[in-house]
């Protein structure tokens, strides 16, 4: 436990607005599974923060706690190495979001470029709730409150790590010492995974999406719909690898990289067949999901035992957070209901 | 404890930023003295909304809960009658302002007139600390938390409780039911008092102030550079008394309206001398003072009496804040980590 406490502390996670895809499995799962052998690792279900756009439909947010908790222990995620807690089971989170908001200016997060391009992308226009234009506050607490320094980012999020180490040094200076800790973004090698129809974001409302949890069936249906070269209508034309979705997935999941540089190289030539290359890589994803699905629907058949995890991993992560809640109150010299001595006038 | 619990609620309080005078004694705490009776009354010290201008003087917030504590009990709250509680110790209170943000807009915010107004007198300019631009939200948590259905607040503070109410709607309409209710705010009949040199606004910061805790010294100073009739300069002159903050002190706090009465038309004709008016307004002062200063100090001298009553008091609000969130947290269909029974895909 003291050894674990020293390695550098890692805070990820995914907002709880539906279940987790291959995109997501690519771009942080496979790394998070890594990570928890040499970091400390904190995995938050963020509620609280899938709430700001997601007001209206409180529903779903719940559900979802618990599927993509699922889908961490299916990737092999391991309550053991890492600490899977739920945001809203956390207030301390709320109560340095409700401290921290008084060390930015509205202005600040208006031109918080990442805020910008997510009102435009959800289509807010002027009525953009304002929790979530303080989300990156919320944000900074959730960082902060576990005293993370590193987090994994997407490259369009880097602003956000931006505006938590601004809150940190600015909290920092009114308490006069470094009670808060900067944090690191870092940003995955492994760019976005394109969805199923060549779109740059896998998401599932978009329905191009392939789950963790696909049945083989939708695997097969996901794959024979993929976006390849439009250009490439017999299997005898030279056809395009760049773009190509398919090619894009084989890089991603194909571990035998000389024989999809050999594909790769027929089909430019021509000669290659859609319907191969697409065999190929429907065989790799059920190889690769096969496993996954199924412990996940172990895990789904035993609920008592994923709240256990919930519930234990919610518990460790509220003892760090009320902690650091309570040194950032001490250090700010907040009143204090358990003063041994009160000074009065 | 069933009767009290019947009696209407009422939420009031003050912002933690120095001790009360008075302005706060006429328009408010002779008042609340009285309501103790007659409805279930909570006493907010607000450090956390005092926090929303001062985060970079957080040791007067803090230094000045007790000083307010110390006025509140002097004037005759009993805090057998009336719960007194600490913000900051009350943290459902963070956890729904989370919340409710998500049910506002930012435009909502920056129309509300009260805010504009006091961003203006605050010289914040574009550099709004997000807090000052959210607190409006944080006090519909604070009222909505009490399930208080009474506010007391200044003319200028209505649109504070509009905003309480639509939040209070939507958040019902989201939840199917009426969780939360709707609050009143009660507009006090006396009028602001003036400070005492005429300007519109009695505070500490102005020195135009008569503290509770004033000395007797200061009073009879306070009462020598009191604002009269500038063009009143012998006695024998016929003298002005709308506007005159002698006479607009002593229709506040002299008892005696025939002799007051009395006074004016005195003053009026002419005859009557600005020193006669304050030696009789000082005594008024003086004795509405006295009991209050000697209480005030008596409780001073026990502050482990005074931090025993803010902890119990807030005990207690945290029972009520507590029981609200919950509500909410349900109501909403937030992710329980202590349900029985886990449904999961």
């Amino acid at each position: 436990m003291n050894a674990a406490a020293e390695r550098p502390v890692i805070l990820t996670g995914d907002r709880t607005t539906g279940p987790l895809h291959l995109g997501h499995y690519v771009g942080s799962l496979k790394n998070r599974v890594r990570l928890q052998d040499t970091h400390r690792q904190f995995l938050l279900l963020a509620d609280m923060q899938a709430l700001t756009d997601h007001a209206h439909d409180p529903d779903r947010v719940c559900r979802n706690v618990v599927e993509v908790a699922l889908d961490y222990l299916a990737v092999g995620i391991d309550p053991e190495k890492t600490i899977i807690c739920v945001q809203s089971g956390l207030p301390a989170l709320a109560e340095l979001t409700m401290l921290y908001l008084n060390f930015v200016t509205v202005a600040r997060l208006e031109r918080n470029p990442t805020i910008k391009e997510e009102i435009r992308a959800r289509g807010f226009g002027r009525d953009i709730p304002a929790g979530f234009l303080c989300y990156p506050v919320a944000q900074a607490a959730d960082i902060t409150a576990f005293k993370a320094t590193v987090v994994p980012v997407g490259e369009d999020q880097a602003p956000l790590i931006e505006q938590t180490n601004e809150i940190v040094r600015r909290v920092n200076r009114q308490i006069g010492r470094d009670v808060l800790v900067e944090a690191e973004a870092v940003i995955p090698r492994v760019g976005r995974l394109p969805g199923i129809d060549g779109k740059a974001k896998m998401s599932k409302s978009q329905g191009n999406a392939i789950l963790l949890s696909s049945s083989p069936d939708e695997i097969r249906q996901a794959v024979q719909r993929m976006y390849t070269d439009p250009n490439h209508l017999r299997a005898s034309d030279p056809g395009t690898v760049e773009g190509n979705v398919v090619f894009t997935y084989l890089d991603a999941f194909d571990e035998d990289e000389a024989a999809v540089a050999e594909l790769k190289a027929r089909y430019r030539r021509g000669g290659l067949g859609d319907m191969e290359v697409k065999r190929r890589l429907e065989a790799v994803l059920q190889d690769l999901l096969a496993p996954i699905r199924e412990r996940r629907a172990a895990y789904a058949r035993d609920p008592a035992y994923v709240l256990d995890v919930l519930r234990q991993g919610t518990g460790r992560a509220r003892a760090v957070t009320e902690a650091t809640l309570q040194e950032v109150r001490a250090g700010l010299g907040l009143f204090r209901l358990d003063r041994p001595v009160l000074q009065a006038s």
